[in-house]
């Protein structure tokens, strides 16, 4: 018996850019990214995929886009053909959109050199991500992310993934974009929903590294509420940053077991579910960081006044912090996430809770009963049930 | 107008262990294996994939899995339900084996720590690989391949894939094993086109690599044909360590547009196609090594003499080195293999040819009456065509 041993490293390397009217004739981001990828005489093709959802806040991004690649057109090809898909959730339940856009790459002769662009929210990029990746072993993807949750983190990381069978994300891979391009003016047309929803993830990544940064989202978090967009542009760039960090410092494919920037995630991707995606990935997410901040409390790590600066900055953003679902047989359902988690992860349970504001620590076991407890804090201190029985 | 860089390297280690019975109840590889894998007190799961040929040549395989871990079941709980698929090319062309294995993880809740295990051919093993790929965004896999292409080339590298509407690997990615598990005892029951298909593979790396390894196939080609053990068990370690330092060495996720493995290979996956791949890989990849010697002979590189030596080399490993199908259509065929190589490798047509035995040299055009002439010149020298006329 003998054995050969393999051993060799793959570098990634991309930009994220920060920009405003990305498609103006007179924005030369995308065009200069083209130039400085060109490596032969060849010129590669350009296929985007575009939220529906975007689409109907700006009808003319199709027009401007074609005008954009018209006047840009040295490095690059646009495919004339614009594909259009639902946005939201949906985009990553539908298996027949992949196939779409596996259709799509194949009809246009689209290569492993040649470009996919997304351009939407985290579920449109997910869903893309994943058709990019799978086609030919892996295509040139292109994230435009359009909500402030897919700016400041899903767009801006490795993963892409679809739904399965009711399963989120139980189809997927780790492939790091080529670039993603963030331009605050899609931020302009969000609802209110979904302006807010994304800055959920601001506040876990400052609330588990940074407290500089807690205290800064904690300071403005009035002005967050009221869409402030130079405060939202200073959000998204630092978490970004951080959420870049992140990835690069530690174990950017997630071979072990641990995942630090799933605070809070382990009940919000079950909430998410089990409210059918009524709920916002993000609004599911500030749920979740509550839910675990009290926890972290009631093992005595975190003070109770930094506990309520932590939910008070959570529901001066807006976030409503109960949902009727975390009670649903005897929150056996939100329990259940616990074990999907785990199995998501792979490897033993180790969930993030918080020693201090801007410090976050692994545990191996959740105590349901103290969940419940967490839960019922939340439910009591509830505004809106509140009036209800009023 | 900022920008925020991301870089990091992703390493990836991996063993490829050499053996025989790897299922006897003494044999410990296996077993250490996974014990050395474990990290927590948590048992990992494990699924098999089998391939259908294997199971008809080797009808106590089955037996013998389930008896192995019953006695090694320590570090990893064998799933009882072991899966056997359609081996051969069929496996990549059935969209429905991808959903079963999907739906076979789910249902035995294996997580990204679990491990799928594939026994095969390289056909079954690029399937299962793919579908461990994209499940959980990647569960661990490990291959037990049971061909000599699988052994030397397609099980000890990076990539796994499968065809999509006819199109041969359209579909796939780049994710490295966690380990390989070569066991020669497989080889045995192989007919003998499969027991020689792999060859080429070797006669392929040494060309444009290895001259002392090519000249050591040529001495070796009678014992290679008469299915002498030891000479392919030598033939396949050389090859699978060249494979293995080539990707080290070099771009292991193809992110360019050269891919010197593929030597050979342009017409090789053609003519797959248009044979509806009643041709094996390795058969026709004997074909495209011919036609590019002989191609790279017309361009005055490799001298009348080298040419022969690998040509007479190829056939006295029992190889066919013309297909009707090379004609066909004044070979417009197989001339669109030239096209759809450089849509699959993306960027510039890059063509690997030979400037002596063991060098190898790119160029970036093909002449296509060049092509005709060497392919003239593999038809006349057909012994089985010649009878035909005579
Ligand atoms: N890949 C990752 O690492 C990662 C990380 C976190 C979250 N996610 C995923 O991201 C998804 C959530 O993404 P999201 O919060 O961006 O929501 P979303 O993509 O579901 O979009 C929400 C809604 O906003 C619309 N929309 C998007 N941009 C708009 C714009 N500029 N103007 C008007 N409407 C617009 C969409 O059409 C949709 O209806 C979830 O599926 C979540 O699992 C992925
Ligand atoms: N991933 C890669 O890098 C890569 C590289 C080269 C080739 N490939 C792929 O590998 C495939 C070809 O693989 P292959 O040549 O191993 O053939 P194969 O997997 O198609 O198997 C050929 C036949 O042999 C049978 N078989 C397998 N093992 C046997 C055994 N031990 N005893 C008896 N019968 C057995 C199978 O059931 C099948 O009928 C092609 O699809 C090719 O594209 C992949
Ligand atoms: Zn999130
Ligand atoms: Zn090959």
């Amino acid at each position: 018996m003998s054995h050969l041993q393999q051993s060799f490293a793959v570098r990634f390397t991309y930009n994220v850019f920060f920009t405003e009217q990305l498609f103006a004739n007179t924005n030369p981001l995308l065009a200069d990214f083209f130039s400085q990828q060109a490596t032969s005489e060849v010129r590669k093709k350009l296929l985007f995929v575009i939220d529906s959802g975007v689409v109907e806040a700006i009808p003319d991004l199709l027009t401007d886009i074609t005008l954009y690649f018209a006047q840009h057109s040295d490095a690059v090809e646009l495919v004339p053909d614009l594909m259009v898909v639902s946005g939201g959730e949906l985009a990553k339940n539908s298996p027949d959109l992949i196939e779409k856009i596996v259709d799509t790459v194949d009809r246009y002769g689209i290569d492993r050199h040649s470009y996919v662009a997304a351009i939407g929210g985290g579920s449109v990029l997910d869903m893309v991500g994943y058709a990019a990746a799978i086609s030919h072993r892996g295509i040139r993807h292109l994230r435009i992310p359009t909500t402030v949750l897919s700016q400041n983190d899903s767009g801006v990381g490795v993963k892409n993934g679809v739904n399965y069978r009711g399963k989120k994300n139980f189809l997927g891979t780790f492939v790091p974009p080529v670039a993603v391009f963030n331009d605050s003016d899609f931020l302009t047309s969000l609802d209110d929903r979904d302006w807010r929803a994304g800055i959920s993830e601001a506040v876990k990544v400052a609330l588990i590294k940074d407290k500089v940064f807690f205290e800064w989202i904690e300071a403005n978090a009035e002005a967050l509420a009221a869409r402030d967009m130079a405060t939202m542009q200073y959000l998204i760039h630092r978490c970004a940053e951080m959420h870049l960090q992140h990835i690069a410092g530690g174990d950017p494919f997630e071979m072990g077991s641990s995942r630090p920037l799933d605070f809070g995630h382990w009940s919000a991707h079950k909430l998410e579910q089990l409210t059918n995606f009524e709920l916002r990935h993000g609004e599911a997410v500030a749920i979740g960081i509550a839910l675990d901040t009290i926890y972290s409390n009631q093992l005595g790590w975190l003070t109770d006044a930094d506990t309520n600066r932590v939910l008070t900055t959570l529901r001066t953003l807006g976030f409503s912090l109960y949902q009727p679902m975390l009670d649903a047989d005897n929150s056996a359902g939100i329990l259940k996430g616990l074990s999907e988690f785990r199995e998501h992860l792979g490897g033993q349970l180790t969930i993030m809770l918080l020693q201090a504001i801007g410090q976050g620590v692994e545990v191996h076991e959740i105590d349901a009963n103290r969940v419940r407890q967490a839960i019922a804090t939340l439910r009591e201190q509830e505004p809106t049930v509140q009036t209800l029985h009023a």
